[in-house]
């Protein structure tokens, strides 16, 4: 079995914030991360596959095909938005790396042809990253 | 003359909107950056200040004291805010990697004791940036 | 279980001698590193907490505590310092990526709330770094 | 236990190319890939070995003898090479980037005295990479 | 006046050989790099354009224009190909980082519109890069 | 004319004292820098060279002869060494990202064959760069 990663970015907007909260509960607990005015990032995505390796052509999936997923069920979905106001899943779940990890896993999860989703890992900033494995 | 460069990072939203202009040409020249919920960038700053290497200290310039200037006039006025909707002057000035990196030089003149400014570089992705050397 | 890592920085002074070696066999076993003036690096930390999503929050863990813990127990005693003169651990263990990256591990154990700790992370240089999961 | 990483470089050419197929199916799968004149990478080649920490050196391993073993293991044979017209296993196995790490792997396999070969990891560009654990 | 800097890969092969000289003198000259089953690189570009930000878009230049005049003049042909067989400014000239340099900048001189190309760069590996400012 | 930039690294403790001073003017004025164990650094070196490009080889520079002079000019004396204690020009020159830039250009300058020594560019850190031209 091999792992394979593929490197994506993305550049969104995004606060966080409790509505169930005061306004100053969220700012003691959120910082400068609850302006509601949004702020934003460039945010890099890493997609780990895991399969085996195709004997004819070398690849444990087909890049082309693994690229057009991810076009498709994230970045087109997440890349040049607000994540609070036009990611649905954010409407309910606060957009923290650790949060959009599993929401990206659960875009991609069963999607991947003939390979297994093994990790997402996010990165917000260069010196902050979530990594989510599913459930377990 | 030696040349000291600093980085900072700033983590922002923006959007790109001409209010002269229909929608439709705004979506038109902008493309993605016309939505107006915002998206974001972690933004890199390089501040280069010039001056001559002091024989006592061995510094062009103090750090400690640059450092306090950039979060002073830059970096607490950007920094987790919407450039757009709280920066004051993106409120006449389209948030472009240019017109930031002009904007940054114009908060600064002036402000670094014994040395000059030279150069401010910003980078809005890895693989963008714009740089500014004042009115030259 | 999401895992949740932070980078930091540390520059540190060090070098690698046995004190029951003779002059010739520090050198012979650790070349330029024996160089009892010391050398240094800036040493990349990266700290990795696993733990439960908190669904009020959206966090695994208190960025800003965990950065308090991470200043107070490891780059306040590391950072601008001589690891082998300064830092107790290193007067009995030399300083090497391999047992930084452990005696980092036995500061922080048990110190994270909520969450536990899964791995340090230590490069020396951007091409030779350390992983330590703890006594497994 | 200890995981010790070292990163090396080699610049190689390689096509990919499946001698059973029509020109037209080797276009249709490999895309740009399939020219035969070559195209070219600067690999990032990440090998991984896990050990006790000696308490005498403070080394899992000699990086001066692993530093050797990857230069004439590896980087010798494949550094400035056409990997499919000059190294023998790609005589028969495409050289792709999952390909090349399990091809790493077999040549170092062993080979690491006092640690075991733990991943091999192997970058094609920034933004790909290959994974290998051997055989499970 | 601005500068704007837009940064681009292309995956290469090429070799050096100089046509008039023996094998041995190829070698002597030109050492790894005379092997003409070709070696490769992950080449980064890049260009860098000069000129008044205008007032109405915030734009030195409009930077989807200038990624297709990058992606025509240079990557469509460079990217994936075998520098000394398949680009015709090779077939004279050794595809040295400085040749590269001064070839990408005559395939863009006077391309761009409303602005000026102001510095070719090309790294051909991380740690070594040639800048072209065309003819001064 | 072309310039051509070669990137070197080297592993340095330094240390931040004017004896002319008190301990406590040393203190306030380099901080956390004045201690006299020393830290240290991974710094990295660019150095920039300028000339025509030779029409038969392709080069402004020999590479490998670049490497040597590097090497034996700067590397050998600076890599794995007390900045203050070992390296001659800072007994009497306070170690600064300055003063290391112009030290290695009185090092380097008039011994690079066929080509002008036009940069050097010092990082003490990421985030902090000193450049020198030579007197001008």
């Amino acid at each position: 079995m091999v792992l394979l990663t593929r490197k994506s970015e993305f550049s969104s907007a995004h606060y966080y914030w409790n509505e169930e909260w005061s306004a100053e509960e969220n700012q003691r607990v959120f910082g400068r991360c609850a302006n509601r005015n949004g702020h934003g990032h460039n945010y890099t995505l890493e997609v780990t596959v895991a399969g085996e390796v195709d004997p004819v052509t070398g690849f444990v999936v087909d890049l082309k095909q693994l690229k057009e997923i991810l076009e498709d069920e994230v970045l087109r979905v997440y890349d040049h938005r607000n994540l609070n106001l036009e990611v649905p899943e954010f409407a309910t779940r606060i957009p923290t790396t650790e949060n959009i990890a599993i929401s990206i896993w659960e875009r991609l999860e069963g999607k991947i042809p003939n390979a297994q989703l093994h990790r997402v890992r996010v990165y917000e900033m260069p010196d902050l990253f979530a990594d989510y494995y599913g459930e377990r």
